[in-house]
C-alpha cells in the first residue's frame, strides 16, 4: 500500500527537503520517523525538493512500499508527530493509489514570499521573511508582477545552473499584496522551475526600489537569459502554500 | 535628558526582561548596545516586567540620565537594532520629560494570548503559542471572560507568591475570538497582577474544555484565593501587545 502524508515545516530548522549525508532535512526526519513507529525503513517522495531555509504550510509525500498498516491510519500523524523535531507537523495521512505520485500527479502550487519592507526589522519574522527595511513602490511591483503571468519560456527565471530541457510553465497569478510594510508576493503555477519564485520575488523587488529595466517583466522572459532578470531573494522568506492533486 | 524607547521581542530568546546574573534578558542587551553606542553604561527602566518566554510587541523603556546624545535621535534605532541580537529591535526613540515614568506614567496595557486548539501542533507557532490542540467551547469562554470585565479584586487570579498591598484593578475588556482553530484571548486592563493574564487564561481554557465551574468567573473573583482560579498557562503564548501612555 502507498501513504499519503501532508505535512507542514518551519524550514529554519532543516538543510531542505531531500536528503543529504549528516545533514538534518525533513525527508530523513519523516523516515526516521517511520522506522521509529513501523519498525522499517521505507523510502519516502516528496511533492518537491525545497531549498535549506525554505518553509511548507502545506506540502505532500507518499510512504512507498508499505505493507498493512497495523496502525489505524487516523492515528499516524499524532504518533509521527512526537516522533518529528518540532519544526515539522504530519497534519493528515490517507491511503492513495499505487500509481498516484506526489510530483507528477501535482496539477500546481501556490507559493508565498514575505517581505517586511517596514523601516524596522521585526524579531518575529526572524527566519520567517526577508527583512529588506526599504520602502517598496507597490504599484510599480504589481505591473511587474502583471507580466509573469500566462503561458511563457521561464528560462530567465531559473537558476543559471539548473538542467531542465523544457522552461515553459503556466503562472496562474502573481499577485503583490501589502498590509502594514509586510508584502506578500502569491504566485500559482502548474510548475515551477528551480528558484523560480526566488528570482521572481528579486525582480519585483527591484522593480519597487525603481529600477525601471525591472518592470517590464514581458521584456525579461523574452531574453531567455538569467541575467535579465534580478537578483534571486533569500530561502527564509519563502513558503510552498499550497499543492493541489 | 530621559530617552523613550519602544522596543519589540521575540521572548523565546531572553530570560524575561529584567537582568539577570548569567542570563541573556531584554533589559541587559539593551544596557549593552546603549553602552557600545554611546560609551557609557546607563540604567534603562521597563513598562512591566514580562517572564521567560514571554513577547512584546510593544514594550517601553526609558534610558536615565543621560546627557546630551551626539546621535541624531532618529539615528539610534537603526544604531541599537545593529547591536542587539535578531530576537530584540528598537522600534522608535524619542526625549520625553524627566518625571516621566514607564511604569508609573502608563495609563493601560492590552495582552494577547495565543492557543493552538487545531488538532495538530503548527510549527510555526513554536515558542509562540499554547500548543494546547484540543478542541475548546468558545461560547464557553466567552461566558467566562465576561465575568472577568470591570473594577474588581483579583487576588484569586495572582501568582500565589505575590505580595502587592491592593489587588483591585479596573478590566476594561476581555474577549475570547477564534479563526481556523487559533483562539485569542486579548485583555485590556489599567493594570496587571503577577501572572494576571496567565491564570485568566488558564481558567478560560478550562471553562473551553467543559469544566464548568471554571465558567463563572465573578464567583471565582469573589473566593479572592488563587487555588478557586484555573491553571497558570505556559508563557509562550502571552504577547504584551500594546502600552498606553
Amino acid at each position: 500500500m502507498k501513504l499519503l502524508l501532508e505535512i507542514r515545516y518551519d524550514g529554519s530548522g532543516f538543510h531542505g527537503w531531500q536528503v543529504q549525508p549528516d545533514k538534518i532535512t525533513v525527508q530523513s526526519c519523516i523516515q526516521d520517523a517511520l522506522e521509529k513507529l513501523f519498525g522499517k525503513r521505507y523510502d519516502v517522495t516528496g511533492c518537491s525538493r525545497t531549498d535549506s531555509g525554505v518553509h511548507a504550510r502545506q506540502f505532500f509525500c507518499t510512504v512507498d512500499g508499505m505493507s498493512e498498516s497495523k496502525i489505524s491510519l487516523d492515528r499516524v500523524p499524532r504518533a509521527l508527530c512526537a516522533l518529528l523535531p518540532d519544526e515539522a507537523a504530519v497534519i493528515s495521512c490517507r491511503e492513495v493509489p499505487d500509481d498516484f505520485h506526489p510530483r507528477y500527479s501535482c496539477k500546481g502550487k501556490e507559493y508565498e514570499y514575505i517581505i517586511n519592507a517596514r523601516s524596522c526589522r521585526d524579531p518575529f519574522l526572524r527566519g520567517r521573511a526577508w527583512q529588506l527595511c526599504r520602502e517598496l513602490d507597490i504599484p510599480a511591483m504589481e505591473r511587474a508582477a502583471k507580466g509573469i503571468e500566462g503561458k511563457h519560456d521561464f528560462s530567465s527565471f531559473c537558476a543559471a545552473n539548473a538542467s531542465t530541457s523544457d522552461n515553459v510553465r503556466t503562472v496562474e497569478y502573481c499577485r503583490v499584496t501589502e498590509e502594514n510594510g509586510i508584502v506578500r508576493i502569491n504566485i500559482t503555477a502548474n510548475g515551477f522551475l528551480y528558484n523560480m519564485v526566488r528570482i521572481i520575488t528579486g525582480t519585483l523587488v527591484e522593480a519597487g526600489l525603481g529600477k525601471k529595466e525591472y518592470e517590464d517583466t514581458g521584456k525579461i522572459i523574452e531574453r531567455l537569459d538569467r541575467k535579465a532578470a534580478g537578483i534571486t531573494a533569500p530561502a527564509c522568506g519563502l513558503y510552498l502554500n499550497r499543492v493541489k492533486y
